[in-house]
């Protein structure tokens, strides 16, 4: 990968050397072609997350701060701000982070001059990128007594079997990754780890976990979506990580499509279901996933599979000419949660969230 | 298709006109390429099952029942007998409908002088086809007054929304299909269906059910597997229904990989979730799904999809290159089986099963 990538401190966002057009991976292309996009305007920002080049909750709020600041650099009055901030914010309908860092930065600029605008937004997208790494590794560092602990009941050797969704990992962050980010500390630490990674269908992000964990060391199996139910029967998952767009007053949870499915056998087999979150992805002001608007994406992300050919050309083949659907998340209820990891520390339950994070 | 497929009677195997060698749809160009294979020794018998050309519980046992035949053709004496069962019987170890098929027609020929076991091999392979078309002929019979009862409680127009995994059609039966015998049943009668169909990863086998489906006239939404626990929450699933490769005999059900997922969700939102089986598939001499050994088959099946590109040309990608992990098959345990529809009526549990296969 690039420059901004590396073993120990990876991150997914950055100023390009120039002081203010902003670099990002395209997440379309990985695994196979690890490319940059240079993001020059708003509208550039919100087609990088409405095409999904850039992706997860927490990155997409990032980016759209960032978006708001490239917009002020060009124009910085009351209807300049209003429309940058409604364009980004139409971008994807569900993760609650990207009107977060809106709302964020736009409380920041509004009661300044415009010409003092675009400034205090770029300080305030590298303020919302700063923050999101050290509260990943806030949640690392919660999260790892539950590994540790994990580990303390194996033999010898024998591995934390951990499985993931989605990819909850430093490119779907600024830095770390929410469900990442315990794992990397664990395995910093040396103990025993293996995480099966649920391909994630339809886009697959899974390929992009798979890579990131092989990366830092941590052995992966890539599994379909449907593999984990057996291998919680078989008693080889230890526990299950996932990340969230979005958790709910009463901490039900939305997040990738087929999250709600692997909490069910979780639960019926007695595996521990940890989110981790930072409060930037909690919305008290939702009080339930009945509130949470869930985005139908193209069915075409599902009949359609991109990757190298046997000659290493990216290709675009069709999996089946029926007409698809393709809602992109689902709801897991609290009742199903057996805890939310955060950078305050592990809450058992929404009372305990929302005292974490005043909602 | 070929001409062994029509919108009212489609065949998945036959014999070709010479009268000995046998046809059958190369299944891992579904649903791209119609193309046909013709099998003309046991050998090209057990590559077509080992290789997933043909597939499917029953359709596996017909062929290796007529793989029999074709290797008591070139020679018929006990050894040769005994190799050409062991050979067919070694290609897939999950579905018991294989070993059913070749013991039933081993049974029929060891008695014989040699020269008379190669016409008695053909004769028990087409009873065993024309059989499987009765029997799932009869399982729609039985399935369809389940799907008349959901209809009669919908609003005027409203569909019955039912969903399967995998592909339980006629092209993994003789014809017909098990799962989906009830609702080209339902379709015929004109009862307003709409199926959900799983795209079934790794294998992607929903692509025929969708195909078949479709064909017949029923509508169709292929989905992601994970996207049936969402739909079961907004209330948009009425029943599941899927086939099986082996039931033992306390009723636990061994099914495509993912099957258990839905089964489970479908508990916790009071969806039926039936099981379609016919007698061959009932394997009373396991008593458990814990004995029954589940495939695991190449990662590469994961880690590749195949499918035209936008030029048709038929190519195949990369997904990931992590290593990854590939179990063929779950377990759903009886206790998640509303009832088991089969040629001899819908059974509610393990002791109805025994009761009508005299288990």
């Amino acid at each position: 990968m690039s420059g901004q990538r590396s073993p120990t401190r990876s991150r997914s966002i950055w100023r390009e050397a120039d002081g203010w057009s902003v670099g990002i991976f395209d997440q379309r292309r990985m695994p196979w072609a690890i490319e940059t996009l240079r993001l020059t305007s708003a509208e550039e920002a919100a087609d990088a997350i409405r095409d999904m080049a850039t992706r997860g909750a927490p990155l997409i709020g990032a980016t759209a701060a960032y978006g708001l600041a490239l917009a002020l650099r060009a124009g910085a009055d009351d209807a300049a701000l209003a429309r940058a901030v409604d364009l980004l914010a139409a971008t994807r309908p569900t993760a609650v982070n990207l009107r977060w860092a809106l709302e964020r930065v736009r409380a920041r600029v509004a009661p300044l001059p415009p010409a003092a605008r675009a400034a205090a937004a770029y300080a305030e997208a590298d303020a919302i990128c700063e923050e999101d790494e050290a509260v990943n590794r806030a949640i690392g560092a919660h999260g790892l007594p539950l590994i540790r602990a994990l580990a303390a009941a194996k033999a010898p050797g024998e591995p934390v079997n951990i499985l993931t969704h989605c990819n909850p990992g430093w490119l779907a962050t600024v830095a770390w990754g929410t469900a990442t980010a315990p794992l990397y500390l664990a395995q910093d630490e040396g103990l025993a780890l293996h995480v099966w990674v649920d391909e994630t269908r339809p886009r697959n992000q899974g390929a992009l976990t798979a890579l990131e964990l092989a990366d830092h060391g941590v052995p992966v199996s890539f599994i379909a979506d449907n593999a984990g139910g057996l291998y919680m029967q078989r008693g080889l998952v230890d526990m299950v990580i996932v990340g969230t767009d979005r958790v709910a007053a009463n901490g039900d949870v939305c997040n990738k499509i087929g999250t709600y499915l692997k909490a069910l056998a979780a639960r019926a087999h007695g595996v521990p279901f940890y989110v981790a979150l930072p409060a930037s992805t909690y919305d008290p002001a939702t009080p339930s996933g009945d509130g949470i608007p869930i985005e139908e994406r193209s069915g075409d992300e599902l009949r359609f599979v991109s990757g190298p050919d046997e000659a290493g050309v990216m290709r675009k083949v069709a999996i089946t000419a029926a007409p698809a659907r393709n809602p992109a998340f689902d709801v897991t209820p609290a009742a199903l949660v057996t805890g939310y990891i955060t950078e305050k520390g592990v809450c058992a339950g929404p009372e305990a969230l929302a005292a974490a994070f005043g909602g």
